[in-house]
């Protein structure tokens, strides 16, 4: 049994934090917090999500709050709450409490943050920023950000193990379901019921091919299959990301489930060759040339695997790359555009089986990474390839039409890379079809 | 039986609102829809909701979109979705089948708009605008939106039988729940299932004292009340609300019982006595008078009740308003200031007892408000009073502590005045503390 060292406090944890930030940039940062953001009238607003790279420096989702780092040192900016709020929100911690709570070295009212900001670096989202300043600010960050500390690998679990909570609440809920609508709201039944948030809208949906499917109003037959993609996020920002596809019916069919175990194929490979050192990239490419393999297999495509994928073949059926950081934001960082995902030097392909790759980036120890092949049927993708012709060398459309009941296949976790190969964080929630099947059918 | 009336087409229902506007308001008038707002990084928004004015004319949750209005006639601004677009977020309709939809005159690009701009009508919060035509704007758009069509009334109605369920299953899971967290999502649950969200963060909290409470991390103890003020809003944008308290075994001590029944018969006197005419203050002040009445039966004020509530000593238990209007939104046009809430030429009282009165207006036929007044012992409130010592004549402090197991009680309810008195639109949910209880109990 290995020793168990006593896990960290948050204040020491946010002090490693800043300590290293300290190393890699010795200016004085200000970070801001940001302010809850209204709906339909002022008062009332979305739920507050404080900024992720305050978060990262603070630990509690504070509103209306800023943060000065400086060689290792933290001051806190906010106000106490006034006499009147609290008596319509309650009673919340002082400034001073909270300052105690985090390790801040002092801890002042907002409006003294003012005197700090001349010298201090910023980021372009947050106020009107040096250009030059800005880029170093967000180079320690993403350095930082990119290797998780354990506090934050904890975290990150929490949010792991109740996302897998909820993909099981919502297969059970699927016989008894008749709407998208209704095994969405079992799914954030629980993560609500958790106290926790969901890290990016779900998407819960037969029409899997629709990436970025944000209704819920299909109703549920026999033969569809349901993707979810749902995630918690605990409540100082630790995102977590799952998707899983199950069949409406408890039962794939035969050509959804020869589709299924290829996408599961190609999610295996890319964890069994996940460890420090890889090129994402190529994990990617990795996922690519499985199903243009097995596509092949199947009928579906016609010729070389490698040429196929060099030719952007596999793309038409999985055009989004095989996963991103998860941290955070679930999409980590990307509120920095392509710095965090690409690393010094690379940017964005313009092949279209690769130029939605969001990262780009030997892997490493501590990095936290979805994978999530997929196999899609977009009308809007298919329909233009198949009415070219330039297809037809490749892709027997007669055959293709053998797996209509597939229009969109999702099998996606949560991997952290540990300092030999990696570990998958969301491995509690079964991937095999029979798994799956018995999770839905309640056997 | 009386003879049904086929109900109107939304476009035909929009059609007369514009044309009671068009009579209102004969200059030209642009709203805009507004656009989806981003949560950590860009990607990453919070569900959208259009604006409510948008809504109140579109009849449909469009964004990034416009409309121009005059003299009854329609123009929709917005674009088509782009290829790329529509390959990740699915097909959506053409902006000319929306115009049909929603009838409108002309539909024409976004970007078309500008040349329409000089002339019209906008609103502040919208556009830089013209004080005095927003002005007039704001005064027609009031007139209209304070009375409700029947398509509205529909509208809510749908919400509030939504409210109802999600409330009765609030009740049926609280013997089975730990946390305010987990009564929250069986709630929720139940509005997400029906393809609905929440109008408005919910409270649901055994903290009822704290009366803009979005916290919901307290654990449940047998002994407390738990407060919940959850609604429901129809995917057009109606909303509704409504407040119940149970006890969470699912019994009632007697002490709570007695101010149950107080809030309770306060609710009922406003119910009874609302009608066109009334003034809604008078409302208000009815429920004052009852709390304070009720209070001194009970031991813990002394006095006459009359004079208590003319020294607001009332309102140290009941300190915010018995209500507002409902409609698109929860506090229907509170975006607006107080030109919606307050009749011409009224404004708030300096009083306590009522200054945070939300609605000063008579009532006329086909508004809807709610009704909720409260019991609450707010510590910022009654601690100060108590040490102050200014109401010892006036609150028997000892006997108050019979009452420390009641710390929020609200009672609310959403009330359609019609041609002669009132209807209670979420009448199908129990208000008796007998019935409360059998809710809560599964008896």
């Amino acid at each position: 049994m290995p020793l168990q060292t006593a896990p960290l406090s948050l204040a020491a944890v946010l002090r490693q934090r800043r300590d290293r930030l300290a190393e890699l940039h010795p200016r004085p940062v200000v970070l801001w917090s940001g302010q809850a953001v209204s709906r339909n009238f002022p008062a009332n607003t979305y739920p507050f999500r404080a900024n992720s790279h305050f978060l990262y420096f603070a630990g509690l989702p504070l509103a209306n709050a800023a943060l000065h780092l400086e060689g290792g040192r933290l001051t806190l900016f906010m106000d106490d709450t006034s006499p009147e709020a609290a008596l319509w929100h309650g009673p919340s911690p002082s400034r001073d409490a909270i300052a105690a709570d985090i390790g801040a070295d002092a801890a002042y009212p907002y409006q003294d943050l003012d005197s700090y900001l001349a010298e201090a670096a910023t980021l372009p989202a947050q106020a009107a920023a040096n250009p030059e300043r800005s880029r170093a600010l967000v180079e320690a960050l993403v350095t930082l950000r990119l290797h998780h500390d354990d506090y934050a690998l904890d975290q990150i679990k929490r949010a792991a193990a109740v996302s897998v909570a909820a993909h099981k609440a919502g297969m059970a809920a699927t016989p008894g379901a008749t709407t998208e609508a209704q095994v969405r709201a079992a799914m954030e039944q629980v993560i609500m019921g958790q106290g926790m948030t969901c890290a990016y809208n779900s998407i819960v949906t037969v029409h899997g091919e629709v990436l970025h499917n944000e209704q819920y109003h299909h109703n549920l037959a026999p033969g569809d299959l349901l993707l979810a993609d749902v995630g918690a996020e605990v409540p100082s920002g630790w995102a977590s990301d799952i998707t899983r596809t199950w069949p409406v019916s408890g039962q794939f069919t035969s050509a959804q489930r020869d589709i299924y175990n290829l996408v599961l194929a190609a999610h295996d490979a890319c964890i069994a060759a996940a460890h420090p050192g890889i090129e994402y990239r190529n994990l990617h490419l990795l996922a690519c040339r499985i199903l243009a393999a097995g596509l092949v297999d199947l009928g579906v495509l016609k010729g070389d695997p490698d040429a196929l994928v060099e030719r952007d073949v596999h793309a038409l059926f999985f055009p989004h790359g095989v996963g991103h950081l998860l941290g955070l934001d679930v999409h980590d960082m990307e509120d920095l555009g392509d710095v965090a995902g690409y690393a010094p030097g690379r940017s964005r392909s313009d092949r279209f089986g690769l130029k939605f790759l969001r990262l780009d980036r030997p892997l490493a120890a501590n990095m936290i990474v979805t994978i999530e092949p997929g196999f899609y049927q977009v009308p809007g993708i298919l329909g233009p390839a198949r009415q070219s012709g330039q297809y037809d060398d490749a892709i027997d459309w007669n055959r293709l039409e053998v797996f209509d009941g597939v229009r969109g296949i999702r099998i996606e976790n949560d991997v952290h890379i540990n300092s030999t190969g990696c570990t998958v964080l969301t491995a509690a929630l079964p991937t095999h079809a029979d798994a799956v099947e018995a999770l839905v059918s309640g056997a």
